[in-house]
């Protein structure tokens, strides 16, 4: 059997590797039209930014060996064709016609299974000046390599990343945090990781890249880039400012390279990914597909969707290489797992965004709860945010959002509901989810347990809250709700400053004495409960209540959310 | 509505406060026969160690208020007696008979619903001695409080900790590593934590004890305890030796208080433990019971178990106060996670191990992987260790231990398998988990991945493995395998030393070479193919195999595993 593989990044490579192993005498071909293959393209960054030193780090096996050409073929006994483009595939007489890029010599490849592994292209934004010298997009190892150079020449004193996603804001902290450089990044919509964590999620990350020397403007898209008379960039335009720049980095996202298919008349989405069954085989049985050129399936939602992730797209390529050799294997789909570092904290999700269920036709709410990551009496514990987004009424569970201290304690938590999404988890599974406890890694109730309990008080109307954004326009003054109130649950020495400056809307009476003071608490206001997490708040709204007080909102996450976000009314 | 709840540590305190929240009418009795309740029992060995400086952190709230009566009564709104034992349940009458264990006073409380928390008590051995000044079970914040002030008064030179679980490992880490103290621990059964870890995961933990300086002795057990004259301990006694010791620590499980619940004719487990549904009701349906008092249910074996853990008394109480609310939760059972920290490294389980997979019955095989915990390429990757449990025949995962760098890492795979294990998984559920990835985070393919697809391989024949054990005693001179030898796959200078010293039974033939140099790979031998991880010797096996070799064992987890253990034959 002949088995051709375009593509040599990630989904080929493993695809072809695999197949190797199970079907001995196979004869596999691996193309592809770049010369460095294999490569581990989520670590640009980290080389970019010198943690990693040496691009060949990069394109090692944990061994030490390089994955190039001599690898693939004596270790892994493959023919490899590096410089060497997949033209057009005659699916008739089951051949692929390639060009060697660099002499031009075409070839017809005849093949009895082909995998087509091409994985994406970086969006380039429809602006003037993109192909400025200096202006670069994440697309290859060869940028990388470019970028680093000009960087360590001492070329670069202020960059622009256009792009507020997970490789936007991992370029503008690597540009930042070893090299110093002047880094501002513009992100078209209104938050950072827009649809991926909630408004006020990303207001807490935005705030700690500003405090680590990044600069960052949402809601600004790049109008122009301009360049001085050698070609060479100079400045980014938006429609507020104008940013100097020697570096102009476009995170725009990526797309599909499904040209080849679609050219061959295979099946593709209308955004050009190639369509594919569960065992990753396109419209024609012959060919099988995967990685950033395939569409996928999300899992929650059941529709199509595009997952252009390393994760991913290795997973897909071992499911080709089981079924190219008769073994039934499937990839389902996708529930959307994300992580990112971003200096001194983890941000990460999996499943839906509150934002993107309410889109998806969900009446989806979302509980916040701010928590310790570990025993709150052990030293190292920090301060650990989750947000379960549930639908109200089926209490499913629909994704979770998660931001802590760097360490894999955020990982822990997104990990333990990603490996649960695809089972359609209802909140009572969050809520008793058996996750490994001892005080050095856990509290005995877990905040991803407290993110269950609370959702169950809010779909059951237990708990009412206010909205993080209204508050904050409430206190900003921009939002008049003349009768609501604070009411501060915290120390009295706490509260104080709080109550000396907002006397008017700002209340305070200890979280311990509100049952024997509750005559002090005003009837004829709404009153907004206050404490550090919330939790103290919940607690008082239900005694209020129980008191005959019917206008109390909680306020989800404490002022540990507020803390982080730093609105211009926060007092320090 | 009167409420009695008995019991105030953790399922006790959770059940109470739920329930206020939930029946602001209701009236709430918390008794205990202690005067320090709510407390972290959990963290008694940090509190012991000085990680934690004063015991009242163990039993405040994040907010830094003491859980003390005072609050439970002002804060939470509840009645709360503490001093104050439960001699009796008289269920005719719906009355609990209490006396102050101080006055010796007596009463007897009436109750609509009773809730009882009375926990477990630490197994006392049945040896001579253990009633001796210096011997101390770790029962309560009491006996934390004592052997603190023993040690901080300087009057511990030598400790003898018995029992090698959990509580017992954390308790000689405590003493050495922040004390100083000489510090042995001796185990009954061959390995430490037993049951829950594989043998080989075991040993690796004690090489890490023994290198920082904790004395194990495994397969031993404690004939004798010897005072001297004033009563203080002197010296434990095993069949093999005599510990010196001015502190005893008996740290051998714990079983269930359950006796005032049996005595009142309350159905319980022939060990003692209080039977209860799912709504954690018991056979009266006025009377609840949560924690380490009650039998669950394993949800892997469908049997009923024993799980005296903090997190799952926190969720069996809140389980009872919604019950008792007329919220139909349930508490469905335990899956057994686990966690536990030993200086700088993490050992965590899920499920059930290869050993107690096989005593219920399963056709269980283990599959081990060894690799970097994040990007091989990223600056603070370190090995981790995954072992997989899985039903053979049915491809159901059973279990998963995980063992890796200090840190939240083995906590993210754990808690990914624990969320599912309830849920039925397959192998294949874990190959194509999608968990979070970014390079400062985990690899493409996960190291929990690789876990999954090597059990994959494992279970379909593809591949074929040694024991650790039987290689080591191989290798030991103590199992005569005369047509074994070892083929090293290594790097030809790190195979070198291995070839120089073992040369009858090693040889060397580097991963990217063997294609080219099968005819030198002997026809008539057993090979036992070794590399640092078992990726390399894997690729190979499935190679060699297609050339006709049959008798190929894979050495799983590598040299990775064998260095962590550090037998007597290892070359440093």
């Amino acid at each position: 059997m002949k088995i051709v593989v375009i593509g040599a990044v990630a989904a080929g490579p493993k695809a072809a590797c695999r197949a190797r192993r199970l079907l001995p005498d196979a004869e596999i071909t691996l193309i592809d039209q770049d010369d460095l293959i294999s490569y581990g393209g989520c670590g640009i960054p980290y080389y970019v930014s010198g943690d990693v030193s040496d691009e060949k780090e990069l394109r090692s096996t944990s061994f030490h060996m390089v994955r190039d050409n001599r690898f693939f073929e004596e270790a892994k006994g493959l023919n490899v064709r590096t410089l060497t483009r997949a033209i057009s595939i005659n699916r008739k007489n089951k051949t692929v016609l390639v060009e060697n890029v660099k002499s031009g010599e075409k070839e017809e490849l005849p093949y009895d299974k082909l995998v087509i592994a091409t994985g994406s292209r970086p969006n380039v934004l429809p602006i003037p000046g993109v192909d400025l010298k200096g202006v670069f997009t994440i697309s290859s190892l060869h940028k990388a390599i470019a970028i680093k150079e000009m960087i360590s020449k001492g070329e670069v004193e202020r960059a622009v990343v256009i792009g507020g996603g997970a490789i936007g804001l991992e370029m503008a902290e690597a540009l930042t945090d070893l090299w110093g450089i002047d880094t501002t990044l513009i992100e078209f919509m209104p938050q950072i990781l827009p649809n991926i964590v909630p408004p006020y999620m990303a207001k807490m990350l935005q705030t700690h890249m500003e405090e680590n020397g990044v600069k960052i403007f949402t809601g600004e898209g790049a109008q122009e880039i301009v360049g001085d008379d050698s070609g060479r960039v100079q400045k980014v335009i938006t429609p507020k400012r104008e940013l100097k720049a020697d570096l102009v980095i476009m995170a725009a996202g990526v797309r599909p390279r499904g040209e080849l298919a679609k050219e061959a008349g295979l099946q593709c989405s209308s955004y050009g990914a190639i369509c594919v069954n569960q065992r990753m085989q396109t419209s024609d049985p012959d060919i099988y597909a995967a990685g950033d050129c395939v569409e996928t399936l999300n899992l929650i939602t059941g529709k199509k969707t595009y997952a252009p992730l390393g994760s991913v797209a290795n997973r897909q390529g071992r499911v080709v290489a089981d079924n190219l050799a008769g073994i039934p294997s499937t990839f389902d789909g996708v529930v959307g797992s994300f992580i990112m570092k971003a200096f001194d904290v983890a941000i990460g999700s999996t499943g839906l965004s509150l934002e993107v269920a309410r889109k998806e036709g969900f009446d989806a709410v979302q509980s916040i709860a701010a928590m310790a990551d570990r025993a709150h009496f052990f030293p190292t514990q920090a301060m650990m945010f989750m947000n379960l987004v549930v639908d109200k009424s089926t209490k499913r569970v629909l994704g979770l959002q998660g931001f802590g201290k760097m360490g894999d304690g955020v990982l822990a938590r997104i990990n333990a509901v990603a490996g649960l999404l695809g089972k359609r988890p209802l909140i009572s599974d969050i809520s008793t989810l058996e996750l490994a406890y001892a005080p050095p890694f856990s509290n005995a109730v877990d905040v991803l347990n407290t993110a269950g309990n609370i959702a169950d008080n809010l779909v059951s109307g237990r708990l009412e809250i206010v909205e993080i954004e209204e508050f904050c326009s409430w206190m900003d003054g921009k939002t008049e709700h003349s009768d609501w109130i604070a009411l501060d649950l915290r120390h009295t020495k706490e509260a104080a400053p709080w109550v000396e400056r907002y006397s008017d809307k700002w209340m305070s009476i200890p979280y311990d004495q509100v049952r024997s003071r509750t005559a002090e608490v005003p009837r004829d206001k709404t009153i907004i409960l206050i404490c550090n997490a919330g939790t103290r708040s919940y607690e008082i709204q239900r005694y209020l209540r129980s008191q005959g007080f019917e206008r109390l909102m909680v306020l989800p996450g404490g002022l540990n959310v507020i803390r982080r976000i730093k609105p211009s009314w926060w007092i320090a």
